[in-house]
Protein backbone atom coordinates (compact mmCIF):
# COMPACT_ATOMS: atom_id res chain seq x y z
CA UNK A 1 0.00 0.00 0.00
CA UNK A 2 2.88 2.11 0.66
CA UNK A 3 5.06 3.58 -2.05
CA UNK A 4 8.99 3.37 -2.09
CA UNK A 5 8.82 7.33 -1.57
CA UNK A 6 6.45 7.03 0.78
CA UNK A 7 8.24 4.34 2.75
CA UNK A 8 11.73 6.30 2.35
CA UNK A 9 9.82 9.60 3.47
CA UNK A 10 8.69 7.43 6.97
CA UNK A 11 11.99 6.12 7.21
CA UNK A 12 13.82 9.52 8.34
CA UNK A 13 13.52 9.66 11.89
CA UNK A 14 11.13 12.61 11.81
CA UNK A 15 8.03 12.63 14.98
CA UNK A 16 4.61 11.70 14.34
CA UNK A 17 1.95 14.29 15.15
CA UNK A 18 -0.73 12.00 16.60
CA UNK A 19 -4.07 13.22 16.72
CA UNK A 20 -7.11 10.91 18.69
CA UNK A 21 -10.73 11.68 19.74
CA UNK A 22 -11.25 12.34 23.18
CA UNK A 23 -14.75 11.49 24.64
CA UNK A 24 -16.89 14.28 22.94
CA UNK A 25 -15.19 13.92 19.65
CA UNK A 26 -12.79 16.58 19.77
CA UNK A 27 -9.11 16.44 17.81
CA UNK A 28 -6.17 16.58 20.46
CA UNK A 29 -2.90 15.94 19.38
CA UNK A 30 0.50 14.74 20.62
CA UNK A 31 4.13 14.34 19.68
CA UNK A 32 5.61 10.68 19.39
CA UNK A 33 8.73 8.77 18.14
CA UNK A 34 7.42 5.95 15.73
CA UNK A 35 8.78 3.90 13.16
CA UNK A 36 7.54 1.97 10.04
CA UNK A 37 7.03 -1.66 9.83
CA UNK A 38 5.84 -2.85 6.10
CA UNK A 39 2.79 -0.99 5.97
CA UNK A 40 2.06 0.43 9.16
CA UNK A 41 3.39 2.87 11.80
CA UNK A 42 4.09 1.90 15.28
CA UNK A 43 4.43 4.13 18.69
CA UNK A 44 4.90 3.34 22.56
CA UNK A 45 2.48 4.89 25.25
CA UNK A 46 1.72 3.99 28.50
CA UNK A 47 -1.78 2.06 29.00
CA UNK A 48 -2.79 4.60 31.08
CA UNK A 49 -1.97 8.04 28.91
CA UNK A 50 -4.71 9.74 27.39
CA UNK A 51 -3.79 8.84 24.16
CA UNK A 52 -4.40 5.09 24.52
CA UNK A 53 -7.53 5.90 26.28
CA UNK A 54 -8.69 7.97 23.27
CA UNK A 55 -8.27 5.06 21.10
CA UNK A 56 -9.59 2.48 23.07
CA UNK A 57 -12.83 4.52 22.82
CA UNK A 58 -12.15 5.48 18.95
CA UNK A 59 -10.00 4.22 17.03
CA UNK A 60 -10.08 6.69 14.03
CA UNK A 61 -6.83 8.99 14.04
CA UNK A 62 -4.51 10.80 12.06
CA UNK A 63 -0.84 10.88 11.68
CA UNK A 64 1.35 14.10 10.32
CA UNK A 65 5.49 13.04 9.83
CA UNK A 66 7.35 15.93 8.64
CA UNK A 67 10.96 15.33 7.02
CA UNK A 68 13.27 16.38 9.86
CA UNK A 69 14.94 19.04 7.72
CA UNK A 70 12.10 20.43 5.58
CA UNK A 71 8.87 21.83 7.06
CA UNK A 72 7.41 21.81 3.77
CA UNK A 73 8.12 18.28 2.92
CA UNK A 74 5.72 15.66 4.92
CA UNK A 75 3.24 12.82 4.75
CA UNK A 76 -0.52 12.42 6.15
CA UNK A 77 -1.67 8.73 7.23
CA UNK A 78 -4.73 8.41 8.27
CA UNK A 79 -6.72 5.25 9.47
CA UNK A 80 -7.76 3.19 12.18
CA UNK A 81 -5.05 2.64 15.45
CA UNK A 82 -5.21 -0.75 17.07
CA UNK A 83 -3.66 -0.79 20.62
CA UNK A 84 -1.50 -4.33 21.33
CA UNK A 85 -1.44 -4.66 24.74
CA UNK A 86 1.46 -6.53 25.34
CA UNK A 87 3.84 -5.10 27.89
CA UNK A 88 6.81 -6.79 27.12
CA UNK A 89 6.19 -6.44 23.19
CA UNK A 90 6.10 -3.04 23.87
CA UNK A 91 9.51 -2.36 25.63
CA UNK A 92 11.36 -4.31 22.93
CA UNK A 93 9.28 -2.55 19.87
CA UNK A 94 10.27 0.57 21.86
CA UNK A 95 14.36 -0.29 21.94
CA UNK A 96 13.62 -0.38 17.92
CA UNK A 97 11.70 2.96 17.82
CA UNK A 98 14.27 4.55 19.74
CA UNK A 99 17.19 3.45 18.17
CA UNK A 100 16.20 5.28 14.85
CA UNK A 101 16.45 8.48 17.01
CA UNK A 102 19.19 8.15 19.80
CA UNK A 103 20.88 5.21 18.16
CA UNK A 104 23.52 3.10 20.61
CA UNK A 105 21.45 4.90 23.79
CA UNK A 106 17.98 3.02 23.12
CA UNK A 107 18.81 -0.23 25.21
CA UNK A 108 19.52 1.76 28.26
CA UNK A 109 16.69 4.46 27.54
CA UNK A 110 14.08 1.55 27.23
CA UNK A 111 15.53 -0.20 30.36
CA UNK A 112 14.77 3.21 32.14
CA UNK A 113 11.29 3.34 31.84
CA UNK A 114 9.06 3.01 34.34
CA UNK A 115 6.87 0.03 35.27
CA UNK A 116 3.67 1.74 33.97
CA UNK A 117 2.65 -0.71 31.44
CA UNK A 118 3.02 0.48 28.03
CA UNK A 119 0.85 -0.94 25.39
CA UNK A 120 1.51 -0.54 21.17
CA UNK A 121 -0.49 1.46 19.08
CA UNK A 122 0.00 0.17 15.55
CA UNK A 123 -1.66 2.68 12.76
CA UNK A 124 -2.26 0.83 9.38
CA UNK A 125 -2.80 3.44 7.09
CA UNK A 126 -6.01 4.06 5.02
CA UNK A 127 -5.43 7.06 3.32
CA UNK A 128 -1.90 8.42 2.50
CA UNK A 129 -0.89 12.18 1.47
CA UNK A 130 2.54 12.56 0.77
CA UNK A 131 3.16 16.11 -0.13
CA UNK A 132 6.84 16.53 -1.31
CA UNK A 133 7.03 20.44 -0.74
CA UNK A 134 9.70 22.49 -0.70
CA UNK A 135 10.25 26.18 0.22
CA UNK A 136 8.12 28.85 -2.29
CA UNK A 137 9.14 30.45 -5.08
CA UNK A 138 7.01 33.66 -6.62
CA UNK A 139 5.55 30.59 -8.37
CA UNK A 140 4.81 27.82 -6.46
CA UNK A 141 2.24 27.19 -3.67
CA UNK A 142 2.30 27.78 0.00
CA UNK A 143 1.20 26.22 3.25
CA UNK B 1 -4.44 33.82 28.01
CA UNK B 2 -0.99 32.64 26.26
CA UNK B 3 2.40 33.14 28.23
CA UNK B 4 5.29 34.76 27.67
CA UNK B 5 7.24 31.60 26.68
CA UNK B 6 4.15 30.37 25.14
CA UNK B 7 4.34 33.44 22.86
CA UNK B 8 7.94 33.23 22.35
CA UNK B 9 7.24 29.70 21.04
CA UNK B 10 4.61 30.80 18.22
CA UNK B 11 6.51 33.68 16.91
CA UNK B 12 9.76 31.21 15.69
CA UNK B 13 9.22 30.38 12.42
CA UNK B 14 7.39 26.72 12.97
CA UNK B 15 4.96 24.80 10.80
CA UNK B 16 1.14 24.34 12.05
CA UNK B 17 0.00 20.83 12.03
CA UNK B 18 -3.53 21.53 11.66
CA UNK B 19 -6.07 18.71 12.48
CA UNK B 20 -9.74 19.45 11.51
CA UNK B 21 -12.61 17.05 11.23
CA UNK B 22 -14.74 15.63 8.25
CA UNK B 23 -18.34 14.94 7.56
CA UNK B 24 -18.21 11.60 9.87
CA UNK B 25 -15.81 12.95 12.35
CA UNK B 26 -12.70 11.78 11.36
CA UNK B 27 -9.21 13.68 11.89
CA UNK B 28 -7.93 14.95 8.81
CA UNK B 29 -4.50 16.67 8.78
CA UNK B 30 -2.79 19.51 7.08
CA UNK B 31 0.73 21.78 7.17
CA UNK B 32 -0.02 25.43 7.28
CA UNK B 33 1.91 28.24 7.52
CA UNK B 34 0.68 30.55 10.40
CA UNK B 35 1.22 33.56 12.51
CA UNK B 36 0.13 34.51 16.05
CA UNK B 37 -1.43 37.60 16.74
CA UNK B 38 -2.36 38.29 20.50
CA UNK B 39 -3.95 35.53 22.17
CA UNK B 40 -4.91 33.19 18.86
CA UNK B 41 -2.91 32.35 15.58
CA UNK B 42 -3.98 32.51 12.01
CA UNK B 43 -4.19 30.82 9.01
CA UNK B 44 -5.09 31.08 4.98
CA UNK B 45 -6.76 28.88 3.02
CA UNK B 46 -9.19 28.64 -0.24
CA UNK B 47 -12.52 28.86 0.87
CA UNK B 48 -13.41 25.97 -1.67
CA UNK B 49 -10.37 24.14 0.39
CA UNK B 50 -11.35 20.59 2.46
CA UNK B 51 -10.13 22.35 5.72
CA UNK B 52 -12.19 25.79 5.29
CA UNK B 53 -15.37 23.17 4.80
CA UNK B 54 -14.37 20.77 7.63
CA UNK B 55 -14.60 23.81 9.58
CA UNK B 56 -17.62 25.14 8.39
CA UNK B 57 -19.63 21.96 9.52
CA UNK B 58 -17.33 21.45 12.49
CA UNK B 59 -15.52 24.22 14.45
CA UNK B 60 -13.03 21.84 16.67
CA UNK B 61 -9.59 21.67 15.60
CA UNK B 62 -6.29 21.01 17.14
CA UNK B 63 -3.18 22.51 16.11
CA UNK B 64 0.81 20.99 16.46
CA UNK B 65 3.94 23.22 16.16
CA UNK B 66 7.17 22.06 16.74
CA UNK B 67 10.39 24.42 17.15
CA UNK B 68 12.09 25.04 14.46
CA UNK B 69 15.64 23.09 15.52
CA UNK B 70 14.09 21.03 18.10
CA UNK B 71 11.20 18.20 17.00
CA UNK B 72 11.03 17.45 20.81
CA UNK B 73 9.73 21.22 21.71
CA UNK B 74 6.71 21.84 20.73
CA UNK B 75 2.75 23.29 21.26
CA UNK B 76 -0.90 21.94 21.16
CA UNK B 77 -3.16 24.26 20.65
CA UNK B 78 -6.95 23.20 21.22
CA UNK B 79 -10.17 25.19 20.47
CA UNK B 80 -12.89 26.59 17.75
CA UNK B 81 -11.58 27.55 15.04
CA UNK B 82 -13.41 31.18 13.15
CA UNK B 83 -13.47 31.18 9.24
CA UNK B 84 -13.00 34.95 8.13
CA UNK B 85 -14.46 35.27 4.87
CA UNK B 86 -12.70 38.35 3.41
CA UNK B 87 -10.71 37.64 -0.02
CA UNK B 88 -8.97 40.76 0.48
CA UNK B 89 -8.18 40.86 4.26
CA UNK B 90 -6.94 36.97 3.53
CA UNK B 91 -4.72 38.51 0.96
CA UNK B 92 -3.60 40.89 4.01
CA UNK B 93 -3.36 38.57 6.43
CA UNK B 94 -1.17 36.16 4.09
CA UNK B 95 1.62 38.53 3.02
CA UNK B 96 2.10 39.34 7.02
CA UNK B 97 2.37 35.55 7.43
CA UNK B 98 4.21 34.65 4.61
CA UNK B 99 6.77 37.50 5.89
CA UNK B 100 7.65 34.79 9.05
CA UNK B 101 9.00 32.67 6.74
CA UNK B 102 10.27 34.32 3.40
CA UNK B 103 10.77 37.43 4.32
CA UNK B 104 11.09 40.13 1.71
CA UNK B 105 9.61 37.60 -0.62
CA UNK B 106 6.23 37.82 0.45
CA UNK B 107 4.61 40.65 -1.35
CA UNK B 108 5.66 38.56 -4.42
CA UNK B 109 4.50 35.37 -3.13
CA UNK B 110 0.99 36.73 -2.15
CA UNK B 111 0.44 38.35 -5.38
CA UNK B 112 1.21 35.51 -7.60
CA UNK B 113 -1.68 33.60 -5.62
CA UNK B 114 -4.51 32.70 -7.88
CA UNK B 115 -7.96 34.43 -7.58
CA UNK B 116 -9.82 31.80 -5.84
CA UNK B 117 -11.02 33.17 -2.89
CA UNK B 118 -9.50 32.54 0.44
CA UNK B 119 -10.66 32.62 3.77
CA UNK B 120 -8.96 33.56 7.25
CA UNK B 121 -8.81 30.77 9.78
CA UNK B 122 -8.33 32.34 13.03
CA UNK B 123 -7.84 29.37 16.25
CA UNK B 124 -8.57 30.84 19.28
CA UNK B 125 -7.20 28.40 21.79
CA UNK B 126 -9.35 27.02 24.45
CA UNK B 127 -6.40 24.05 26.08
CA UNK B 128 -2.68 24.91 25.52
CA UNK B 129 -0.06 22.38 26.16
CA UNK B 130 3.37 23.99 25.60
CA UNK B 131 6.73 20.67 26.20
CA UNK B 132 9.39 22.14 26.42
CA UNK B 133 11.43 18.78 25.60
CA UNK B 134 14.96 18.09 24.34
CA UNK B 135 16.71 15.14 22.90
CA UNK B 136 16.18 12.57 25.60
CA UNK B 137 19.29 11.22 27.90
CA UNK B 138 18.96 8.10 29.61
CA UNK B 139 17.01 9.35 32.66
CA UNK B 140 14.45 11.54 30.86
CA UNK B 141 11.08 10.77 28.95
CA UNK B 142 10.70 9.84 25.26
CA UNK B 143 8.09 10.89 23.20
Amino acid sequence: MLSDDERRMLDLPGFAKLTTLNASGAPQATVRWFRRLDDHVTMIAPASSIKARHIANDSRVVVVVDAPDNGYEYIELRGHAELVRDDAGAREELRHIAARYIGAGADAYAASLSEDPRVIIVLHPERVRYHQGRPPTGSSRAL
